[in-house]
């Protein structure tokens, strides 16, 4: 079968590859719609997960079923499904005791195009069928669905980490559309107040409308001073990090209240230290917690996520803005995340 | 001082009281908005609290500082502020262990029209001011502000106690104002279907506006056969009781899935015992956890519902069916609340 | 193979079957030390679970991995394993959600003796064998382990259910032997006073050696009374119910304190309804949480509960009164745990 | 009346002041025992909270009720009481948000020796003595009540932070008297192995007497690769910091698993940041969590860990190694604190 591939880093391209043998447990999906990520581009040119050979790339996508493994129960060929890009193995010691996404080692309940080939090929292989695939209800075309395999699931799981409970003023750092779907969560969270940081027209546009409140802008000074003066030196209940580098929890801890949580869901890319000011952090003592998490997989949190789309509260397919028709697109998509011209939100490839 | 009272059980009527006087941390306020609850109702009609003399009535006010104690930092004369129905002592055991509403014992955080006199004159008394008052964002009107004395928070407290989660499916039973909110609170905490049980139209009309998805009326059937239809026989993830009686419950353990919540503010008027069926509930192991509890109250909630309100994410003004305008028809609105006409949900009295 | 089995209701007897066979996912287990549980005894005599024709008896036991499915990567033949008596799918929704022990239905994940085979056999089936086996550490033996199956976790499980806080006074009602080691958990949640209910003279020694520091004796007066008396009117933080029947819920809320959980591990046999008298529930508002729950079975939680008796935190075989060698006494040890002599706390069966 | 005074940073002595006057919710005490603190040293010798001018040193008090102010209602002269370290304001809405220990600001709970006089002296004043006090019970004499007063609740928040479950694997570092109280805490929130971290010799014996499965000594090896070697590469669920450094975070991180949590109750006294390796940390999705906080003050709080102590839990009079009579050793005790002999864990100085 033809997919889209890392060849090392640097360097991707088409490769032929055998279609995925499937065990009792697993499945082959066919896919239908896929969306490439800013991990695929880290993956490829910063070299963020280390070397990998002709290794097919991504990590988003919903398709047909094309086949079963013979202890499968819930899933059938022919099935419209949607598969996480997170794919723990669920009868893991980490998976029991709540942290499924680092089934196997920290992190390595994330698979494809990092442990396996990915998703970009004419099929693609899911473990743990019944505990990984979902079934996408009708009302939810594959443009909204995809959006639900990695941008809807880690933006609400920033909301989740950073615990944000009725009335909280929130800060999002960053307006990707991870963070724009942070700032969903936030508002389907009761958020009072949501300050979104960023300065791009377009997901300034879109945050407002998935409900934030002040958009904080860094050419305006520095997010603390704003952050400070619009709350009248009180700072804020939550912060959700979903952008910015290594250097943006000192911000986060500056301007955020005691008892506050920072839910970090950004990749740090670089750097020895995430560095904590000691003073800011009470000395310890200060009752600001900072957590992070890769986003949970699954079957129980497609499910879920689809059903809050379903119910009309959201429409993740916003956050496309641009739309290609065939998997020879795969490319120039991938290129567009890569390049980022400024209308750029996120792409999808419709395939056939 | 001119207060409208409760004279005994059964019988309500204007009196004549000295203006409270006020303790080093207590406040006095003249209300300019105030409405009736249900509860007023069952206190003078049914007796549900016991006999009271010339007992001032009301528990939902909203108001102009006239007084403060010397201790009081916070507030001065001329804020303009809410005071929620629960005024817990906060230096209490109970309130340093969570649970404020049950300062000094069991529902004892309710003090107005209760255990002092309540908001229904010209003036009435909070005790700590600095912890029980809240100042009114001049964004919100006195008719939003005053639903946020008891019907926003109740019915958001019956959100938190069945813990809804991003994607569950909710069941509310009830949806006179207090399940209103709770449908409005379940939509702003992720819930995905919503089933509201109720049957009249303006109550419908407005559950969906709050977010219901689907309407139950008893007249189709039972609740059970219908939730049971509607979810393929799985049920629901939690069930918020905001009406009904003790054998609401039944029907409530009846649909909600293993691993489930019932969050309960309905006040159960009658009957000696809630009847738990013992083979729904899995022989006392099926992890379906019967909750419920009084409002919190305490000027952090009030601050935290108010900012909820100023961010536009709920307007809880669309409770109020019926606007009076002169402290002369708190009566007229009053028996408008005994009498329940098929077009009331709530009504107001806004003084001056 | 020969195994030990419920003929039908009220009847058992020895029979021959064929050896279990296994799918990739599971492993074939040779008892080495067995115990007869309470439930046993419903199963058969009361017909608690319904008719069953010659299904094997027996849920508690730990032995040696005989064979494991290809599938299986941590377990192989020859290993020294414990299976609690819970026996999850563990990728089933319920699982992803929390409540693996539902897996597949309210109750599901009880498949021994109930859904199929038990261990009173020469080999017994493991479904998920790297989910649900578990490694025994050289420093515990078959006695203790084999209480590690059932007894401890669901008398722990009644103690998280509960909720138990440094500080709490703890109310255990029932002192066989899930009632102990809920005392002994309740102790090693950083419980402060403990009441245990019971009566027959090994059970009370037991329960103060765990932990207990009160033991309330229904032959001198009511349980209420008794618990008002020793907390001077306020009644208790949380309670665990381990024994007794639906009345004793009543019981159990009337000595909560408002905020308090009550912890519910008790199988309840008969009756319609769990019954929770409304004045004393504070009229569905006192904040009195009736939670209720089967164990959580599993490797994982095997491991930790292994892992407190290994470090000596709690002995679990001193429950064991009774101690049988060889396979065919196990009809003895069942017969003994229905006639439930005065001196019997739990016997065991050692095989070979 | 004479106080044992802080002149300024670096030097102390006896001064003469005023008695304090108290309002209304306030009492006076008269204290029985005194203990110095780590944080008294840091204080004055460091000058870690900043400059003070003749303030009274102490935050380790039990005593008798001199006075009370007119509103307080549970305390009366000649009550036998004890007052946390920390004294919230517990109107505060910090307070109202489960954080009291923040009320008026971050940290500012905290007020003896800090914002106020101290409990170095003759008497000490006692804001909101309703909210702030507890009767010591009969059974616990002075000096084990002392050890509540800051020991024990500043280390069990070490393990309330980490939020320790049964059966756990938890690395205390530091085994001073606050990190023995941690250890101690862990062993009563049902941890099973507990590695501990220190090298003096009655430390390590009253370590492992609280719990401590293992000790882990600098000077064999880095803790990192102890840990690893101890746990088989696996690592360990929970870290509780109670000594080191900034750095002592990094290698927290690095032996902890994902999912896991650090608790921290150590107060950081150098240093621009704490360093949070970015690898370890799972590039910032590792769930591994950091939280650190100041104890919790208050009454409630008190009696709970009163509560523990007359149960028989724990004796935390264990902690103390040198013990003086008359007020006038209290500067000899502080000198104990400050140089720190190799015996030492805790002085403790009787009045009368």
């Amino acid at each position: 079968m033809k997919g889209f591939a890392m060849k090392k880093i640097g360097s991707v391209g088409w490769i032929e590859k055998e279609k995925p043998t499937i065990g009792p447990n697993d499945a082959l999906v066919k896919p239908t719609a896929i969306s490439p990520c800013t991990s695929d581009v880290h993956t490829i040119w910063a070299g963020a997960i280390g070397e990998r050979t002709d290794m097919i790339l991504g990590h988003e996508a919903v398709g047909i079923v094309e086949e079963v493994g013979e202890l499968v129960k819930d899933f059938k060929k022919g099935d419209r499904v949607i598969c996480a890009a997170i794919t723990p193995d669920w009868n893991s010691i980490e998976a029991q005791g709540g942290f499924a996404m680092h089934s196997g080692g920290m992190l390595a309940g994330w698979k494809f195009s990092n442990f396996k080939d990915g998703v970009f090929a004419e099929y693609f292989h899911v473990n743990d069928a019944d505990g990984n695939l979902a079934l996408i209800p009708d009302e939810i075309d594959d443009v909204a669905a995809t959006m639900v395999c990695d941008m809807m699931p880690t933006g609400f799981h920033g909301v989740e980490l950073a615990d944000v409970q009725y009335g909280d003023n929130v800060l999002v750092i960053g307006i990707g559309p991870v963070g724009l779907m942070a700032v969903a969560g936030a508002t389907l969270r009761g958020a009072a107040q949501i300050y979104a940081v960023g300065s791009r027209p377009n997901c300034i546009e879109l945050a407002k409308e998935y409900g934030a409140t002040e958009i904080i802008n860094y050419k305006n000074g520095s997010i603390e001073d704003q952050i400070m003066n619009l709350t009248n030196g009180k700072g804020v209940d939550k912060v959700i990090i979903a952008g910015g580098d290594n250097d943006t929890f000192a911000t986060a801890i500056k301007v955020l209240k005691p008892g506050g949580i920072i839910g970090n869901v950004n990749y740090l890319g670089e750097g020895e230290f995430v560095k904590i000011p000691r003073i800011e952090w009470g000395v310890g003592m200060g009752h600001k917690t900072i957590a992070g998490g890769l986003m949970p997989g699954g079957r129980r949190r497609m499910e879920k996520l689809l059903g809050i789309v379903k119910a009309g509260r959201i429409d993740p397919s916003k956050l496309v803005t641009h739309k290609f028709e065939g998997f020879e697109h795969v490319e120039e998509a991938l290129f567009l995340m890569k390049d980022k011209p400024s209308n750029l939100i996120k792409p999808i490839v419709i395939i056939k």
